[in-house]
Protein backbone atom coordinates (compact mmCIF):
# COMPACT_ATOMS: atom_id res chain seq x y z
CA UNK A 1 0.00 0.00 0.00
CA UNK A 2 1.00 3.24 -0.92
CA UNK A 3 1.74 5.31 2.14
CA UNK A 4 2.75 8.64 1.36
CA UNK A 5 -0.26 11.02 1.22
CA UNK A 6 -1.76 12.70 -1.51
CA UNK A 7 -3.60 15.69 -2.06
CA UNK A 8 -7.11 14.73 -3.45
CA UNK A 9 -8.90 17.86 -4.92
CA UNK A 10 -12.93 17.08 -5.06
CA UNK A 11 -15.56 18.16 -7.69
CA UNK A 12 -18.87 19.35 -6.02
CA UNK A 13 -21.90 19.17 -8.48
CA UNK A 14 -23.00 15.68 -9.76
CA UNK A 15 -19.33 13.88 -8.23
CA UNK A 16 -20.27 14.33 -4.37
CA UNK A 17 -24.03 15.53 -5.06
CA UNK A 18 -26.71 15.32 -7.41
CA UNK A 19 -26.76 18.28 -9.99
CA UNK A 20 -27.86 18.35 -13.34
CA UNK A 21 -30.73 16.13 -11.98
CA UNK A 22 -32.40 18.79 -10.70
CA UNK A 23 -31.33 20.92 -13.82
CA UNK A 24 -32.90 18.46 -16.00
CA UNK A 25 -36.06 18.35 -14.50
CA UNK A 26 -36.42 22.17 -14.78
CA UNK A 27 -35.83 21.56 -18.05
CA UNK A 28 -39.06 19.78 -18.45
CA UNK A 29 -41.48 22.05 -16.69
CA UNK A 30 -39.62 24.74 -18.70
CA UNK A 31 -40.01 23.05 -22.38
CA UNK A 32 -43.71 22.62 -21.10
CA UNK A 33 -44.17 26.47 -20.25
CA UNK A 34 -43.16 27.11 -23.34
CA UNK A 35 -44.75 24.05 -25.40
CA UNK A 36 -47.44 25.89 -27.24
CA UNK A 37 -44.85 28.29 -28.97
CA UNK A 38 -42.04 25.99 -29.47
CA UNK A 39 -41.24 22.59 -29.96
CA UNK A 40 -39.05 20.39 -26.95
CA UNK A 41 -35.59 20.55 -29.22
CA UNK A 42 -35.73 24.62 -30.07
CA UNK A 43 -36.35 25.35 -26.54
CA UNK A 44 -33.54 23.47 -25.42
CA UNK A 45 -31.23 24.41 -28.47
CA UNK A 46 -32.30 27.95 -28.09
CA UNK A 47 -31.75 28.61 -23.91
CA UNK A 48 -28.42 26.82 -24.04
CA UNK A 49 -27.56 29.26 -27.12
CA UNK A 50 -28.13 32.06 -24.74
CA UNK A 51 -26.58 30.37 -21.57
CA UNK A 52 -23.35 30.45 -23.78
CA UNK A 53 -23.87 33.91 -24.66
CA UNK A 54 -23.65 35.05 -21.55
CA UNK A 55 -21.41 32.55 -19.85
CA UNK A 56 -18.38 34.90 -19.94
CA UNK A 57 -21.17 37.60 -18.34
CA UNK A 58 -22.57 35.87 -15.79
CA UNK A 59 -20.74 32.44 -15.03
CA UNK A 60 -21.62 29.24 -13.49
CA UNK A 61 -24.77 28.85 -11.69
CA UNK A 62 -28.30 28.97 -10.80
CA UNK A 63 -28.61 33.00 -10.75
CA UNK A 64 -27.19 33.11 -14.42
CA UNK A 65 -29.18 30.15 -15.84
CA UNK A 66 -32.37 31.69 -14.60
CA UNK A 67 -32.17 35.12 -15.91
CA UNK A 68 -31.00 33.05 -19.25
CA UNK A 69 -34.42 31.10 -19.02
CA UNK A 70 -35.87 34.51 -19.02
CA UNK A 71 -34.36 36.09 -21.74
CA UNK A 72 -34.69 33.04 -24.12
CA UNK A 73 -38.47 32.54 -22.78
CA UNK A 74 -39.11 36.46 -23.78
CA UNK A 75 -37.53 35.94 -27.25
CA UNK A 76 -39.23 32.57 -28.17
CA UNK A 77 -42.58 33.83 -27.16
CA UNK A 78 -41.92 37.43 -29.12
CA UNK A 79 -42.54 38.70 -25.58
CA UNK A 80 -45.88 37.34 -25.98
CA UNK A 81 -45.23 35.29 -22.70
CA UNK A 82 -47.11 36.97 -19.64
CA UNK A 83 -45.56 38.09 -16.44
CA UNK A 84 -46.82 35.75 -14.45
CA UNK A 85 -45.15 32.48 -16.44
CA UNK A 86 -42.19 35.15 -16.09
CA UNK A 87 -42.69 34.99 -12.65
CA UNK A 88 -42.64 31.30 -12.16
CA UNK A 89 -39.09 30.92 -13.75
CA UNK A 90 -38.30 33.40 -11.18
CA UNK A 91 -39.64 31.00 -8.77
CA UNK A 92 -38.05 27.80 -10.46
CA UNK A 93 -34.92 29.56 -9.41
CA UNK A 94 -35.11 29.88 -6.47
CA UNK A 95 -36.97 26.41 -5.82
CA UNK A 96 -33.34 25.30 -7.39
CA UNK A 97 -31.56 27.26 -4.68
CA UNK A 98 -33.35 25.66 -1.94
CA UNK A 99 -33.33 22.37 -3.54
CA UNK A 100 -32.08 19.60 -0.96
CA UNK A 101 -28.57 18.48 -1.08
CA UNK A 102 -28.57 14.63 -2.38
CA UNK A 103 -25.08 12.86 -1.63
CA UNK A 104 -24.30 10.65 -4.36
CA UNK A 105 -24.29 6.76 -3.22
CA UNK A 106 -20.84 6.27 -1.49
CA UNK A 107 -19.54 9.46 -1.07
CA UNK A 108 -19.35 9.85 2.94
CA UNK A 109 -17.70 6.47 3.30
CA UNK A 110 -15.38 6.63 1.11
CA UNK A 111 -14.39 10.83 2.23
CA UNK A 112 -14.04 9.23 5.66
CA UNK A 113 -11.67 6.43 4.53
CA UNK A 114 -9.42 8.75 2.76
CA UNK A 115 -9.42 11.94 5.25
CA UNK A 116 -7.06 10.14 7.81
CA UNK A 117 -4.52 9.69 5.35
CA UNK A 118 -4.84 12.22 2.77
CA UNK A 119 -5.52 16.46 2.41
CA UNK A 120 -8.78 16.63 1.13
CA UNK A 121 -9.87 19.82 -0.67
CA UNK A 122 -13.17 20.76 -2.39
CA UNK A 123 -13.12 22.65 -5.94
CA UNK A 124 -16.20 24.14 -7.60
CA UNK A 125 -17.69 26.39 -9.81
CA UNK A 126 -20.44 28.18 -9.47
CA UNK A 127 -22.57 30.94 -7.08
CA UNK A 128 -20.87 31.74 -3.95
CA UNK A 129 -22.96 31.44 -1.59
CA UNK A 130 -25.13 28.55 -3.44
CA UNK A 131 -22.19 26.47 -3.40
CA UNK A 132 -21.44 27.49 0.70
CA UNK A 133 -24.89 26.59 1.31
CA UNK A 134 -24.70 23.31 -0.27
CA UNK A 135 -21.57 22.46 1.47
CA UNK A 136 -22.52 23.17 4.66
CA UNK A 137 -26.56 21.20 3.76
CA UNK A 138 -24.22 18.59 2.84
CA UNK A 139 -22.71 17.51 6.10
CA UNK A 140 -19.05 16.91 4.26
CA UNK A 141 -17.27 20.03 5.29
CA UNK A 142 -15.21 18.96 8.07
CA UNK A 143 -13.85 16.38 5.42
CA UNK A 144 -11.83 19.05 3.65
CA UNK A 145 -8.84 21.60 5.20
CA UNK A 146 -9.76 23.54 2.27
CA UNK A 147 -12.71 24.93 -0.19
CA UNK A 148 -12.08 26.36 -3.04
CA UNK A 149 -15.27 28.29 -4.90
CA UNK A 150 -13.67 29.55 -8.37
CA UNK A 151 -15.13 31.19 -11.34
CA UNK A 152 -13.55 28.82 -13.91
CA UNK A 153 -11.80 25.59 -13.32
CA UNK A 154 -8.93 25.67 -16.15
CA UNK A 155 -5.01 25.20 -16.11
CA UNK A 156 -4.38 29.15 -14.95
CA UNK A 157 -6.88 28.09 -11.84
CA UNK A 158 -5.41 25.53 -10.62
CA UNK A 159 -2.28 26.40 -10.67
CA UNK A 160 -3.06 29.09 -8.42
CA UNK A 161 -4.78 26.97 -6.28
CA UNK A 162 -1.57 24.57 -6.66
CA UNK A 163 0.54 27.33 -5.74
CA UNK A 164 -1.35 28.85 -2.76
CA UNK A 165 -1.75 25.91 -0.75
CA UNK A 166 1.95 24.34 -1.60
CA UNK A 167 1.15 21.79 -3.69
CA UNK A 168 3.46 19.95 -5.49
CA UNK A 169 1.73 18.80 -8.90
CA UNK A 170 2.96 15.04 -8.74
CA UNK A 171 1.02 15.03 -5.18
CA UNK A 172 -2.36 16.08 -6.48
CA UNK A 173 -5.27 14.29 -7.88
CA UNK A 174 -8.08 15.58 -8.82
CA UNK A 175 -11.61 13.84 -9.06
CA UNK A 176 -14.83 14.62 -11.08
CA UNK A 177 -17.44 14.05 -12.90
CA UNK A 178 -16.39 16.79 -16.14
CA UNK A 179 -12.98 15.40 -18.23
CA UNK A 180 -13.24 19.20 -19.44
CA UNK A 181 -13.02 20.92 -15.63
CA UNK A 182 -11.94 18.24 -13.78
CA UNK A 183 -9.39 16.14 -15.22
CA UNK A 184 -7.58 17.70 -18.54
CA UNK A 185 -6.20 21.14 -17.25
CA UNK A 186 -5.18 18.66 -13.82
CA UNK A 187 -3.49 16.53 -16.26
CA UNK A 188 -1.72 19.16 -18.34
CA UNK A 189 -0.75 20.80 -14.81
CA UNK A 190 1.21 17.22 -13.72
CA UNK A 191 -1.12 16.03 -11.37
CA UNK A 192 -3.32 12.96 -11.84
CA UNK A 193 -7.01 13.05 -12.68
CA UNK A 194 -9.84 10.32 -11.94
CA UNK A 195 -12.59 11.02 -13.96
CA UNK A 196 -16.35 9.40 -12.43
CA UNK A 197 -18.92 9.86 -15.36
CA UNK A 198 -22.14 11.07 -13.58
CA UNK A 199 -25.27 10.07 -15.90
CA UNK A 200 -25.85 13.21 -17.24
CA UNK A 201 -23.69 15.51 -18.74
CA UNK A 202 -24.63 19.54 -19.01
CA UNK A 203 -23.34 19.86 -22.86
CA UNK A 204 -21.14 22.82 -21.96
CA UNK A 205 -19.10 20.36 -19.68
CA UNK A 206 -18.19 17.98 -23.76
CA UNK A 207 -15.29 17.37 -24.57
CA UNK A 208 -14.91 15.91 -28.51
CA UNK A 209 -12.88 13.03 -27.48
CA UNK A 210 -11.83 11.42 -24.00
CA UNK A 211 -7.88 12.06 -23.49
CA UNK A 212 -6.32 8.05 -23.63
CA UNK A 213 -6.11 6.78 -20.26
CA UNK A 214 -2.96 6.20 -18.42
CA UNK A 215 -1.05 6.31 -15.21
CA UNK A 216 -2.47 10.15 -14.58
CA UNK A 217 -5.97 9.70 -16.30
CA UNK A 218 -7.72 7.45 -14.67
CA UNK A 219 -11.44 6.41 -15.01
CA UNK A 220 -13.57 4.74 -12.56
CA UNK A 221 -17.72 3.86 -12.44
CA UNK A 222 -18.40 5.12 -8.93
CA UNK A 223 -16.65 6.59 -5.96
CA UNK A 224 -16.96 3.31 -4.11
CA UNK A 225 -13.50 2.29 -6.40
CA UNK A 226 -11.84 5.24 -5.62
CA UNK A 227 -10.08 4.10 -2.13
CA UNK A 228 -8.86 1.48 -4.08
CA UNK A 229 -7.17 3.70 -6.69
CA UNK A 230 -5.97 6.02 -4.56
CA UNK A 231 -4.10 3.15 -2.61
CA UNK A 232 -2.65 1.57 -5.52
CA UNK A 233 -1.20 4.61 -7.02
CA UNK A 234 2.63 4.62 -7.48
CA UNK A 235 5.07 7.26 -5.14
CA UNK B 1 7.92 57.34 10.58
CA UNK B 2 5.84 53.61 11.61
CA UNK B 3 8.60 51.13 9.90
CA UNK B 4 7.04 47.78 10.80
CA UNK B 5 4.44 46.94 7.75
CA UNK B 6 1.14 45.93 8.08
CA UNK B 7 -1.49 43.91 6.35
CA UNK B 8 -3.82 46.19 4.50
CA UNK B 9 -7.39 44.93 3.57
CA UNK B 10 -9.21 46.89 1.07
CA UNK B 11 -13.22 47.01 0.63
CA UNK B 12 -13.47 47.00 -3.93
CA UNK B 13 -16.69 48.80 -4.53
CA UNK B 14 -16.96 52.55 -3.26
CA UNK B 15 -13.83 52.17 -1.80
CA UNK B 16 -11.37 51.60 -5.09
CA UNK B 17 -13.92 52.16 -7.69
CA UNK B 18 -17.62 53.47 -8.43
CA UNK B 19 -20.31 51.05 -7.57
CA UNK B 20 -23.47 52.72 -5.59
CA UNK B 21 -23.84 55.33 -8.49
CA UNK B 22 -24.35 52.63 -11.11
CA UNK B 23 -27.17 51.52 -8.76
CA UNK B 24 -28.29 54.74 -8.47
CA UNK B 25 -28.65 55.42 -12.10
CA UNK B 26 -30.25 52.17 -12.72
CA UNK B 27 -33.22 52.84 -9.76
CA UNK B 28 -33.80 56.19 -11.68
CA UNK B 29 -34.75 54.20 -15.05
CA UNK B 30 -36.31 51.35 -12.89
CA UNK B 31 -38.55 54.25 -11.23
CA UNK B 32 -39.27 55.27 -14.62
CA UNK B 33 -40.56 52.10 -16.13
CA UNK B 34 -42.39 51.39 -13.16
CA UNK B 35 -43.72 55.47 -13.04
CA UNK B 36 -47.82 54.53 -14.61
CA UNK B 37 -48.16 52.15 -11.30
CA UNK B 38 -46.51 53.26 -8.58
CA UNK B 39 -44.30 56.72 -7.07
CA UNK B 40 -41.05 56.32 -6.47
CA UNK B 41 -40.99 55.82 -2.77
CA UNK B 42 -43.35 52.56 -3.17
CA UNK B 43 -41.14 51.50 -5.50
CA UNK B 44 -37.96 51.61 -3.90
CA UNK B 45 -39.39 50.30 -0.54
CA UNK B 46 -40.86 47.17 -2.17
CA UNK B 47 -37.88 46.38 -4.05
CA UNK B 48 -35.45 46.87 -0.87
CA UNK B 49 -38.04 44.68 0.79
CA UNK B 50 -37.50 42.08 -1.80
CA UNK B 51 -33.65 42.34 -2.09
CA UNK B 52 -33.60 41.65 1.59
CA UNK B 53 -35.95 38.86 1.29
CA UNK B 54 -33.78 37.18 -1.21
CA UNK B 55 -30.44 38.19 0.17
CA UNK B 56 -29.92 35.05 2.13
CA UNK B 57 -30.77 33.08 -1.32
CA UNK B 58 -28.96 34.66 -3.64
CA UNK B 59 -26.10 36.74 -1.87
CA UNK B 60 -24.76 40.40 -2.81
CA UNK B 61 -24.51 41.15 -6.59
CA UNK B 62 -25.96 42.15 -9.83
CA UNK B 63 -27.87 38.90 -10.96
CA UNK B 64 -29.78 39.16 -7.56
CA UNK B 65 -30.94 42.14 -7.71
CA UNK B 66 -31.72 41.78 -11.86
CA UNK B 67 -33.97 38.61 -10.31
CA UNK B 68 -35.32 40.86 -7.55
CA UNK B 69 -36.17 44.13 -9.79
CA UNK B 70 -37.79 41.22 -11.94
CA UNK B 71 -40.03 40.09 -9.18
CA UNK B 72 -40.99 43.19 -7.58
CA UNK B 73 -41.45 44.67 -10.90
CA UNK B 74 -44.00 42.14 -11.84
CA UNK B 75 -45.48 42.15 -7.71
CA UNK B 76 -46.15 45.73 -7.82
CA UNK B 77 -48.07 45.84 -11.45
CA UNK B 78 -50.15 42.49 -10.75
CA UNK B 79 -48.15 40.51 -13.26
CA UNK B 80 -49.30 43.41 -15.63
CA UNK B 81 -45.87 44.28 -16.81
CA UNK B 82 -45.23 43.18 -20.34
CA UNK B 83 -42.43 40.85 -21.49
CA UNK B 84 -40.60 43.34 -23.27
CA UNK B 85 -40.30 45.28 -20.16
CA UNK B 86 -38.73 42.65 -18.49
CA UNK B 87 -36.28 42.14 -21.13
CA UNK B 88 -35.56 45.85 -20.04
CA UNK B 89 -34.49 45.09 -16.96
CA UNK B 90 -32.27 42.05 -17.71
CA UNK B 91 -30.55 44.15 -20.42
CA UNK B 92 -30.63 46.59 -17.29
CA UNK B 93 -28.90 44.30 -15.22
CA UNK B 94 -25.89 43.06 -18.21
CA UNK B 95 -25.26 46.72 -18.32
CA UNK B 96 -24.33 46.75 -15.20
CA UNK B 97 -21.88 43.93 -15.28
CA UNK B 98 -20.50 45.78 -19.04
CA UNK B 99 -20.52 48.68 -17.14
CA UNK B 100 -16.85 50.51 -17.01
CA UNK B 101 -14.65 50.34 -13.86
CA UNK B 102 -14.06 54.04 -13.05
CA UNK B 103 -11.49 54.06 -9.94
CA UNK B 104 -11.87 55.97 -6.66
CA UNK B 105 -9.60 59.65 -7.47
CA UNK B 106 -6.32 58.88 -5.48
CA UNK B 107 -6.61 54.91 -5.44
CA UNK B 108 -3.74 54.22 -7.55
CA UNK B 109 -1.36 56.68 -5.82
CA UNK B 110 -2.61 55.62 -2.81
CA UNK B 111 -1.89 51.68 -3.05
CA UNK B 112 1.52 52.46 -4.91
CA UNK B 113 2.50 54.45 -2.44
CA UNK B 114 1.84 51.50 0.40
CA UNK B 115 2.80 48.87 -2.06
CA UNK B 116 6.50 48.74 -1.40
CA UNK B 117 6.42 48.56 2.25
CA UNK B 118 2.81 46.69 3.54
CA UNK B 119 0.96 43.29 2.38
CA UNK B 120 -2.18 44.11 0.70
CA UNK B 121 -5.21 42.40 0.10
CA UNK B 122 -8.34 42.81 -1.61
CA UNK B 123 -11.74 41.61 0.32
CA UNK B 124 -14.67 41.45 -1.07
CA UNK B 125 -18.17 40.20 -1.65
CA UNK B 126 -20.79 40.01 -4.56
CA UNK B 127 -20.74 38.04 -7.55
CA UNK B 128 -17.23 35.83 -8.53
CA UNK B 129 -16.94 36.18 -11.87
CA UNK B 130 -18.36 40.29 -11.62
CA UNK B 131 -15.39 40.94 -8.76
CA UNK B 132 -13.04 39.16 -10.44
CA UNK B 133 -13.64 41.35 -13.98
CA UNK B 134 -13.88 44.48 -12.34
CA UNK B 135 -10.33 44.18 -10.60
CA UNK B 136 -9.01 43.11 -14.29
CA UNK B 137 -10.41 45.93 -15.91
CA UNK B 138 -9.28 48.08 -12.78
CA UNK B 139 -5.96 47.61 -13.70
CA UNK B 140 -5.26 47.14 -10.06
CA UNK B 141 -4.52 43.60 -9.66
CA UNK B 142 -0.94 43.52 -9.40
CA UNK B 143 -0.79 45.59 -5.76
CA UNK B 144 -2.67 42.62 -4.33
CA UNK B 145 -0.58 39.64 -2.98
CA UNK B 146 -4.14 37.95 -2.51
CA UNK B 147 -7.54 38.60 -3.16
CA UNK B 148 -10.82 37.44 -1.73
CA UNK B 149 -14.50 37.53 -2.64
CA UNK B 150 -16.56 36.18 -0.56
CA UNK B 151 -20.40 35.68 0.39
CA UNK B 152 -20.35 37.60 3.65
CA UNK B 153 -17.93 40.36 5.25
CA UNK B 154 -18.58 38.91 8.99
CA UNK B 155 -16.56 38.42 12.11
CA UNK B 156 -16.17 34.83 11.30
CA UNK B 157 -15.18 35.55 7.60
CA UNK B 158 -12.63 37.98 8.73
CA UNK B 159 -11.46 35.62 11.09
CA UNK B 160 -10.77 32.86 8.36
CA UNK B 161 -9.30 35.06 6.02
CA UNK B 162 -6.62 36.43 8.69
CA UNK B 163 -6.16 32.59 9.46
CA UNK B 164 -5.95 31.42 6.07
CA UNK B 165 -3.13 34.18 5.48
CA UNK B 166 -1.15 34.22 8.97
CA UNK B 167 -2.25 37.31 9.66
CA UNK B 168 -2.01 38.84 13.66
CA UNK B 169 -4.99 40.77 13.87
CA UNK B 170 -2.83 43.32 15.85
CA UNK B 171 -0.98 43.64 12.53
CA UNK B 172 -4.48 43.99 10.42
CA UNK B 173 -6.14 47.16 8.68
CA UNK B 174 -8.99 46.97 7.36
CA UNK B 175 -9.98 49.60 4.59
CA UNK B 176 -13.76 50.61 3.47
CA UNK B 177 -17.04 52.53 2.88
CA UNK B 178 -19.07 50.50 4.84
CA UNK B 179 -18.47 50.85 8.85
CA UNK B 180 -20.86 47.39 8.91
CA UNK B 181 -18.75 44.82 6.47
CA UNK B 182 -15.49 46.70 6.81
CA UNK B 183 -15.26 48.35 10.00
CA UNK B 184 -16.79 46.64 13.04
CA UNK B 185 -16.14 43.22 12.44
CA UNK B 186 -12.53 43.78 11.71
CA UNK B 187 -12.04 45.87 15.04
CA UNK B 188 -14.07 43.19 16.78
CA UNK B 189 -11.29 41.04 15.81
CA UNK B 190 -8.70 43.19 17.31
CA UNK B 191 -7.79 44.68 14.07
CA UNK B 192 -8.17 48.38 12.78
CA UNK B 193 -10.46 50.23 10.22
CA UNK B 194 -10.24 53.19 8.50
CA UNK B 195 -13.28 54.87 7.11
CA UNK B 196 -13.91 56.24 4.09
CA UNK B 197 -17.25 56.96 3.60
CA UNK B 198 -18.55 56.98 0.05
CA UNK B 199 -21.01 59.55 -1.08
CA UNK B 200 -23.99 57.07 -1.19
CA UNK B 201 -24.60 53.97 0.97
CA UNK B 202 -26.93 51.27 0.19
CA UNK B 203 -29.42 51.00 2.49
CA UNK B 204 -28.27 47.27 3.69
CA UNK B 205 -25.05 48.68 5.01
CA UNK B 206 -26.37 51.46 7.47
CA UNK B 207 -25.77 51.16 10.55
CA UNK B 208 -27.34 52.60 13.43
CA UNK B 209 -24.78 54.22 15.47
CA UNK B 210 -21.08 54.91 14.87
CA UNK B 211 -19.15 53.26 17.16
CA UNK B 212 -16.85 55.79 19.02
CA UNK B 213 -13.63 56.69 17.29
CA UNK B 214 -10.24 55.26 18.83
CA UNK B 215 -6.78 54.35 17.72
CA UNK B 216 -8.31 50.99 16.03
CA UNK B 217 -11.19 52.82 14.32
CA UNK B 218 -10.46 55.59 12.45
CA UNK B 219 -11.92 57.74 9.47
CA UNK B 220 -10.55 59.88 6.87
CA UNK B 221 -12.42 61.62 4.21
CA UNK B 222 -10.86 60.42 1.07
CA UNK B 223 -8.21 57.50 0.37
CA UNK B 224 -5.49 60.20 -0.32
CA UNK B 225 -5.05 60.64 3.87
CA UNK B 226 -4.62 56.98 3.80
CA UNK B 227 -0.52 56.87 3.66
CA UNK B 228 -0.31 59.85 6.45
CA UNK B 229 -2.62 57.59 8.40
CA UNK B 230 -0.68 54.34 7.97
CA UNK B 231 2.23 56.19 8.82
CA UNK B 232 1.22 57.35 11.86
CA UNK B 233 0.20 54.07 13.31
CA UNK B 234 1.70 53.23 16.79
CA UNK B 235 3.55 49.82 16.80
Amino acid sequence: MNERPWVIGFDADDTLWHNETIFEKVHERYRALLACYHDAATVDRTLFATEMRNLELYGYGIKGFTLSAIETAIKLTEAKIGADEIQQLVQLGQEMLLHPVELLEGVESALRALVPRHRLLLITKGDLRDQERKLKRSGLAAFFTAVEIVSEKDQAVYEQILKRHDIEPERFLMVGNSVKSDILPVVALGGTGVHIPYHLTWAAELVEALPAKNSRFLAIKSINELVRVVDNLKG
